[in-house]
């Protein structure tokens, strides 16, 4: 075999992962597809009967290397793409962040995010629109395991607490997202957070608004 | 000769050299040491007969590894030190950048800029202020010579316009800097700025508003 074919085989393999989306989850609001064989992404979104308003996917250079055909076929149907800054690069064939996100944008999704570690996120829309948010400065990151994980909930939950999903909740689900993912690593654990109150929550994201404002 | 030997023989050669300040710059406002040997540096402060309102210092990691001494007997004298991120860390030896930046204030300074390229520029106070400058995102870079220089114009000539320098003006300082800086980068040299109008300053500087607003 080649390793083209070897490739295929191993997709093929992880292909065969077949998730059954419970009927009490058909309804849903929004949808978070975690990063995973694009061909597996897809069979989720097809076994909605209803589409749900906001349907985001996560994904990684990985997938644009081996299934780069079904990563587009799973990008045409979703409204938000959350990758970090060198698969913006890989996916767009550009340097230029901006120009990446701009060519992402015709590829399907409605919103695009650019995570760039400990120098934060942008935002970008079909509008040409971009908000950047800044990373919180932490004195001691004491265990990073998760702060991914629990940027994706807080922002998703942020959303699914809204109303209407536009750029200015966009913004904001960000920015919690950020906020909550900042006391995960303070941390072992979940430990920080099954402590959590909202108004030290609140207090955060103060701290972000403080940190841009000019 | 030591390698140690050599170095102290090449620093002797750059300290010779010997600026002379005109006395028609005795008065100045605010003062721009750009990133030379520290010694020089300090000839120029010792030089002027009243303390200026800023003192703004440049440097970078080559000072801080052949000149050490030089460098932290000059920051103590100034207000602002501006450097990037891995000096930063080299100059603090602390890898968070906000523990980085605590120990660099406690040298001198009151105000210390960190740059981080493409990812901004971050500024920090002695009262623990932290605010976060995102770098406006260009389609195309087509000459980024000036870059570094125009930011420092347009930082210290938006200071000297105003009546006081506080936390505010200096974030307003960085903004203006950098909106100056990412027209220097659209054409060659210097032809971008000569034919550069307030009102284009203006919207550039609503654009990194809007950027960050949420």
């Amino acid at each position: 075999m080649n390793s083209r074919d070897t490739i295929d085989t191993q997709l093929n393999v992880l292909e065969t992962f077949d998730p059954i989306v419970p009927e009490s989850y058909y309804d849903c609001d929004i949808l978070m597809l975690g990063n995973l064989t694009p061909a597996v992404q897809m069979k989720v979104i097809k076994q909605l009967p209803k589409r749900p308003k906001l349907i985001a996917l996560d994904t990684m250079d990985f997938w644009m290397q081996i299934a780069l055909d079904d990563l587009l076929n799973v990008i045409k149907e979703i409204d938000l793409l959350t990758i970090n800054d060198e698969e913006a690069r890989l996916l767009s064939g550009e340097l230029s962040l901006k120009k990446a996100a701009n060519k992402i944008l015709t590829m399907g999704p409605k919103y695009l995010i650019i995570k760039k570690g400990e120098h934060g996120a942008l935002l970008f829309d079909k509008n040409n629109r971009i908000f950047s948010a800044p990373a919180l400065l932490l004195e001691e990151v004491f265990d990073p395991t998760g702060a991914g994980d629990t940027f994706a909930g807080g922002f998703m939950g942020y959303l699914s607490s809204q109303e209407e999903i536009n750029w200015d909740t966009m913004k904001k689900a960000i920015i919690v997202g950020s906020a909550m993912a900042s006391f995960t690593v303070e941390k072992f654990g979940i430990e920080r957070l099954v402590s959590l109150s909202q108004s030290e929550i609140d207090t955060r994201i103060n701290q972000f608004r403080e940190m841009t404002r000019f």
